[in-house]
Formats: C-alpha cells, sequence, structure tokens
C-alpha cells in the first residue's frame, strides 16, 4: 500500500529533498499498524528498510542472557528507526517493540540509502543524530558505573531532561519499570527513589511527563556534588 | 605547521577526496607528539578540530563520579576521532589519552565540516563508523546487565574478536585493567578470569594479540548456553 506523500512531507528527516523524489518514495512505501508490545523490529532480521513513526511511541529494547529487558532508547512520532542497519548493512542490532499502539512507515533499503548520502542535509542530519546517540548511550554507559541506584536514577533523569527558561520537564517519562531497565536496578528500588524525591519536592508527575522543580538536587546528586543518600539496595 | 600532502593521503577517511581539496587541508592542517598517559582531547572542550591518528594508540575514557576510570573504545592508527563534537557542535564528550606515544594530525572544525556531508563517499564512511560505534556500545551495555564476571569477560572477547578461516584473535588485545575498566570488574578478577581460560586452552597472549584457539566456548559462556563457572566475585 503506496503512503500518501504527505505524510512523507512532514517527516523531519525527508523535509529537505525534492517534491519528485518524495513523490516517487510515497510510491514504493508501505504503511504497517503495531499493538501496544507488538515487536515492529526483529533483533539479528535484515535491514530492510528505513522505518518512521507516524503515530505512537517505540523503545529499543535487548535482553539479557537471564531474560531481562534492557531499556535502550525511545522514538517518538516523526523519528526514524532501523537506521544502523540500513546503512552498515549488518543485521537489526535490537528489537524495537511499540509501547503503545503504534503507525510505521517502512522505506525499502535500496531505495533510501543512496538519497541518504547523496543529499548533504540528509547527511548531517543523519550523523548529527547519530552522534547524539553515541553521546546518549556513553552517558549511560557512565550511569551504570554508578554504585548507589539515588544516583543512577538522578542521572538518568539529567540525561532525559528539558530545560526550558522557567521549568524542566521529562517529557514522555518512562514508568519505573522503564527507568529501572535502563539503570540497572529493581522496579522497587526506582520506586523508592521516586517516593523520596517527591517528598522532597525535586519531582512531579503531570499527566504524561515529569515536572522537574528542583534541577540542581537533580544534578548535584547525579554529579555526586551532593552525598545520594536514601534507598541504598541495588 | 602544514601537514605532509602525503601524510593525508593514507588516512582511508580522505582517501576519496579530490588531491587539489587534500593540498588544501595539509595547508591548514596541524600536528602534535603526545607521551604515553598525556591527554589528547579534553573532556567538555570545543570540538574545535577533526583529529586523525597517525601513529601510536589511543583510548576514549571517562571517570565515574568517584574517580574510577571507564575505558570506552580505541583509536588506532588511520582512524580520526574528536568527530562527535565536529558534528554536533557540542562539546567533547569523553576524554582521549595517549595509551602508548602517539602522533595526531588536527584538521580545523570548519574546513572539514562541510566537506564530510557533500562528498557521498565520505559521508557514507561515517554515517558507517557512527552506526558501528552505536552497535558496539549497545552490545557493551548489554554485557553490564550480565552478572557473573567470566561471563562479561567472554562476551567482550566476543565483541573484539576477528574470526579468519583457520584462527581468531583479539588484535591489539587490551591490558587486564584496561579489560576490566571496559565491564565494570576489578584487574584482579579479569586476571583471575584469564588463568582460567588459559588452563582450558581458550586463548594464548600472543605478543600485542590474543589468540582465541576455542571461539566456541568464548560463543557460549557468553550467550549463556555454557554455565559461567569460576571466580565469582566481581
Amino acid at each position: 500500500m503506496p503512503v500518501p506523500q504527505l505524510v512523507l512531507n512532514q517527516l523531519p528527516l525527508l523535509a529537505g529533498l525534492p517534491q519528485v523524489t518524495l513523490a516517487h518514495l510515497a510510491q514504493q512505501c508501505s504503511e504497517r499498524a503495531f499493538a501496544k508490545r507488538e515487536v515492529v523490529l526483529q533483533k539479528g532480521s535484515e535491514g530492510g528498510a528505513l522505518c518512521f513513526l507516524i503515530e505512537g511511541r517505540l523503545q529499543g529494547v535487548d535482553f539479557t542472557v537471564d531474560g531481562r529487558e534492557v531499556g535502550l532508547y525511545f522514538v517518538n512520532p516523526g523519528d526514524y528507526f532501523g537506521d544502523i542497519a540500513v546503512i552498515d548493512g549488518e543485521t537489526q542490532p535490537v528489537y524495537v517493540t511499540a509501547v503503545s499502539r503504534s503507525r510505521v512507515v517502512f522505506v525499502p533499503r535500496d531505495l533510501i540509502r543512496p538519497i541518504l548520502f547523496a543529499h548533504a542535509k540528509l547527511a548531517e542530519v543523519l550523523c548529527t543524530s547519530l552522534s547524539q546517540r553515541v553521546r546518549q548511550l556513553s552517558g549511560q554507559r557512565r550511569i551504570l558505573g554508578m554504585v548507589n541506584p539515588v544516583q543512577r536514577v538522578c542521572a538518568q533523569l539529567e540525561l532525559m531532561m528539558v530545560v526550558a527558561p522557567d521549568s524542566a520537564w521529562v517529557r514522555n517519562a518512562p514508568t519505573h519499570q522503564e527507568l529501572a531497565i535502563m539503570i540497572n536496578a529493581s522496579r522497587e528500588t526506582v520506586t523508592r527513589v521516586f517516593q523520596l524525591l517527591q517528598s522532597r519536592g525535586v519531582v512531579e508527575r503531570s499527566g504524561n511527563d515529569l515536572r522537574v522543580d528542583n534541577t540542581d538536587f537533580i544534578r548535584d546528586v547525579a554529579s555526586g556534588r551532593k552525598p545520594a543518600d536514601g534507598p541504598a539496595a541495588a
């Protein structure tokens, strides 16, 4: 099923492409809906398509040998994913699953790959996003070296926090379970840390978001300037 | 000090550029020697240049808040580094230090950045390498979720192992100390695991390299198919 060109027009990565190219891509794309928890990309599958999330929310996940789920990153509407396998020609490195009901557009690899590198603007967006992912993963690697789970939670929140002039937010905040698998802790520990943070007025849930009322507290604990007292069990 | 064009000619990333571009770059580059353990790039510094290792060996490292060193990746002769900050315009994400005496060429950011995206071949090399780093970091993230240090060592060796038809090698194998900081273990634990692996004829040091004589053992322990008995203390 071809995808309306209007849908592709609204994807940030493809925004700079000529209309004739977009029209051609639209003809060759396909779209699919996924239920909550459904697997969108299998780990180890061929990177046959560059994927775009149109609606919903996805998460890149992997599993440890003892079956524990490890959360790696989130995909939000407008984002592309599956790019790693499309670019380097190896298999899909992790599972991508639907956190909520989602719609995904698939652009065949052989069609999109030459376009990615032939347009300086696309290459720049692609490289910048990959760079940010390396940054994010290196940051998360650093968090896992921290011994205290309060510090790990604060460091992870700092990594996800967007600071506006008069407020700070973690948009689409992960659940305690999702946060737990990101930082190698139990769900119970994360819940205890959140009870501590909320009782001290540091954070407050607001719908899908988390409002951070005391960014200094988060930063000081994350950096080790403030001792991370509170629940110590990992 | 300008750098001989011959030096740039031999760098894989720049190999496809026209000679006139290389001649221009050579005029604007600078070269510097670094002693063992010297810091080549400071974390948090401006990404003022794309860097190429001409001779020696470097390591990307970070430090946990309690001062423990965390090893992230190695840089070998011919490799470029410092690309993350050059690409996304933020500061250098980690320290890069000299593992041995090294020579580095610096190409100014404003000069090289437009060239990276304007040449499809360069953009492709850049994207492919960033993709592989995301892959590597995700793999390492997975290793850190493993409880048993024998399994963590085997999984890290599997990640670094290059398998030829009649032999398997980890080239320029990290020291026990370097391996320890990669996998969040103590140096003593890594040494005990290596004693175990050597006594079973699984691996053997050969100069700077590590020869893997039993790749199945490494893979089976890494994947959890074989129980990772042996030293259990992390």
